[in-house]
């Protein structure tokens, strides 16, 4: 019965395999290697955007935090959401990849931001001259961090609220598959015909081993992003385990097929706690997350069961991934 | 005939099955996992050093970077040989882990750094007050950029002219296992005994799949280690996959057994090219590095026959590597 | 009929006639002349803080940048007001002084930090382990950007709760000389009795040209202060003509003298402002700045008389100096 | 006999009148004030460049650490002579302010770049992809450290070599005026029509108080150096008193007759010292700085009768002012 997070799941057989594969043989390194290419090919068409720039690194905060590197000045501001995974568990890596940019934070319910909040966010940010920090960035988080997704149409407002003060859209899709199968939208559409500039696209938490690709629409950006990535230490030498992985991922759809599990998996547990008495959900069920709130007394029984989640204030934290079984679903169901 | 690098290798058997066995079940990431207390464990016995912290990253230049990061302030000068690779390869990333410390650059024969030149270039540093950059920290390589290796004692001798003047002692060991087994010195004897307060022990280049192991002998400075490797973006979630291939790679000696392959395969070559007339060593042959010079056109003919490696003004760089074989040594030293 | 700030007044006389003292003949610079030992002496009086360390800078950016550089890492979080001069009016110039620490603000009326606010923020931050930000320092502002006064008692509350954590205080006392007159106490009872470590302790908007003292009271930590202040370019060579200024703003009390005018004509027109109908106070008026409100369309009328002051949706911001006369408050005053 | 350095003469008395001009009354800060802009537009006279931008900051040290932020990336690489201030005496705040850029240093005689030399270390930089750092910028120095100067076509020799790699140039002109006099030529022949695209043209040596004008030939980058400015503390907001000197400066030609009375008084002094056997000097004579060398025992007898310099192992260092008196240089030749 593990809820505690996608990351704790291992990796896909699919995946596995292809890491086995990449092994034999002598290949070039730092991302010269054969499949790399596969892998830029393969995401400029699903994007269907011939002239995206991809780049692999291994973990999320590396993606974030040198996409907003790349997208704003240390004198900038990046708009995000509240509980944003870049303002609250990144210990700070876009500060320090932006050398010093400022996070301004815009509310909103259920993870989202709300447009009127980022609104009066960017009109309160810059009206200094040059004693304020400037308006610097967007970054959108889909899936949010409470487990809702933004439609096409949603991210196109926030975003164009953005681009009406000139300011680029970073998009921290950790959980990218799992937005992509949830609002049925294609990836173009809630990226950049929505306004997104540069998108982190996950592969760890939906069955990879550690590889988020980077994936920057304007190409121009790409070799400053490209120094930056190798000035943090983020260039893998035996890249070639990066690629395989990814290719592996984007082939025969294996990364929505990876999330349309783990959705599947949250909504028969979604249903089932809907079922219970006494248990509400604090957000909309929409990915592969949730939140739930129950009598105080239900941690521990769930807990002396084995249970394996995150436990706040005013309920948990339930996360599911490919790896989700159904016995584990019904078996944390029946503890209540 | 893949002399180029040893990072263009792949992962030995016996990584790749810890990595299989790893991906069974679910499990806490982020270090937290029960092999990373074994990989821990297995460093302290093996470098009799039983305080030591230990962080794993996937890249060479990350733990370099971070121990950097660790020793000297952003006003402090890291001394290190005129080509070291963290002066030369790794785009800065000293720089912007440090926040600007400055290397400041010994030479020396063969690589290494010589005692005079550090001795004169830590008087000629530090010594206008407030006016100029302070000393920071002293950084080594062992194996050296040039194939060679340091003794304990050669080691013990330059670090005490560190401590002399109240400076940590960094070792980049991206070939640490070659320089153990070439020296025939112990761990401890060529780190903390000889004056070593941090050491990148390098796993990537002989049969992992990207990952180093920080080696801090004083646990003190641990946490904060912890936190810049976060915010360097280089704590992976799903981080037990480094710690199952540092676990391996420990496990049973496989670590010394895969550079023993390797330097005997330099040795084999360099044994073969000394009996070519015309060929000459720009540099001792010590691990499983060399640096040949041979005649102008003889790049051609071995081009031509399938080689690869690197090539400079005045000769060839030949790496060797754990899967280095017999076959292809022996082609190599045929098409001349 | 000058409100807009008390920089925009001029230099008091007696500093004046100090500078031009000081510019006779040759004398070694960097704050190595003997008029900085006096100043040095002075303070440690003036604070009852033998041991207390000094450093002159031009700007009180610069002092409060400088000093939060000195106090939190990189990783850690500085808390301060919502409307702190460092999270609005310096451009980011803490986060680029501290490599990219986070500002946390605490709420409060009347731009105080209201202890609750602080209690909650310290128990927010740092709680997530390695992945956020850790606590870092506690920033105070006295007098505030509201113009209200904590007393010692006050700030001692507030210093205590940062202690609680283990952080260290910073005051912005950029106008710390009105703070001292407005409350009465003591400097050391504003200061490190109260559990003060560093003091920004200005000069300039209080009739000195551009200066402004750091007072370290750990002595220990001055050496690197005084690295920091050269790396960022705030080592004057002529440094003579700071020291000659806070030498004379010390002297014979003059700095409590033209503090103590700043705030009689603050409250001479509140007083008068207090008897205009529809006239209100948003704050407290307790030093030299005041935030009144008034009907829509005095603003205009203020303006064609040739007031100068910052306006804002809700009203004005008026900032009395050494210099503002009764003849422009009474002008002022006559206007509406 | 006062020889130590130019920063230890006091301010012209010219310039301290225009500050107690500036003195009266109130006026807007942050260089909005009306003398600023006739500091801008004195500059675009005499440089005979109508677009150019000035923003004025209090030392040498911010101009250049300024003006390099903002012509170079962090992974780009300084070049500059081995002896510039930059690299020697600024404490790394190049380093800071650029976030981390690389200073490489070119020799050549007499404080002077060698064009070989920067050739050289040109072509040496940035040639390894992605791996090394990039090439950022040239720095060069007039009056150099040696007290030399660059011609016109010195300087543009240099600057198209950097030209050549699409480099923009950094004059760091802390002695522009002794240059400008050593020279003859305009101020515009020496800077943007050599090839340099910002100049630290230095008021403070030069009988300022402490000034100094970064002049930047492209106006479109001035935004972002007044952003950058701001955000290290160098924004004065008593702004006044800093265009107040530099107008003075700046006003009949002030700035050169202090240049031409030092460079006089160098001359007398190196034309007194040529005819004292035993005494020669390391680099040719050409503006107000030279570097004799004496037999090892004239040390103590001019420190015995009073004269101040600074020395090192080959002998000394001389640098005269605007403030130096023949007589001061008598007295110092007859102690011989």
């Amino acid at each position: 019965m593990f809820f505690a997070s996608d990351n704790t799941s291992g990796v896909a057989p699919q995946i596995m395999a292809a890491l086995a594969r990449a092994n034999e043989g002598w290949q070039p390194g730092y991302g010269t290697e054969a499949a790399m290419t596969r892998v830029t090919a393969l995401i400029r068409e699903i994007f269907e955007a011939p002239g995206a720039a991809v780049c692999l690194v291994t973990t999320g905060t590396a993606a974030n935090a040198l996409a907003l590197g790349l997208l704003t000045p240390p004198w900038g501001a990046v708009f995000c959401q509240t509980r944003a995974h870049i303002a609250e568990d990144e210990c700070g890596a876009p500060e320090f990849y932006t050398h010093g940019a400022k996070l301004v934070l815009a509310g909103g319910d259920h993870g989202r931001i709300d447009p009127g909040a980022l609104r009066a966010a960017l009109a309160a940010t810059g009206t200094g001259g040059v004693h304020g920090v400037q308006r610097g960035a967007l970054s959108l988080t889909n899936v949010t961090e409470a487990g809702t997704v933004y439609t096409p149409a949603e991210t196109a407002a926030l975003a164009q609220l953005a681009r009406d003060h000139g300011l680029p859209v970073h998009l921290d899709g950790a959980r990218f598959a799992n937005a992509v199968v949830a609002t049925g939208a294609s990836p173009a559409d809630l990226t950049w015909r929505a306004g997104v500039d540069v998108l982190s696209f996950g592969g760890t938490k939906n069955g990879c081993m550690g590889v988020e690709a980077v994936v920057i629409f304007d190409p121009a950006r790409a070799w400053e992003f490209e120094l930056r990535r190798k000035r943090g230490g983020h260039l893998l030498s035996k890249h070639r385990y990066l690629s395989a992985q990814f290719e592996a991922y984007l082939t025969d759809g294996l990364w929505l097929d990876l999330a349309a599990r783990a959705n599947r998996a949250a909504a028969r547990l979604a249903e089932g706690l809907a079922r219970i008495p006494g248990v509400t959900q604090r957000h909309p069920v929409q990915a592969n997350m949730m939140f739930p709130a129950w009598p105080a007394g239900t941690h521990e029984r769930l807990r002396a069961m084995g249970a394996e989640y995150y436990q706040d204030d005013a309920g948990a934290r339930l996360v599911t991934s490919w790896a989700t079984s159904d016995e584990d679903i019904d078996r944390f169901l029946a503890a209540f």
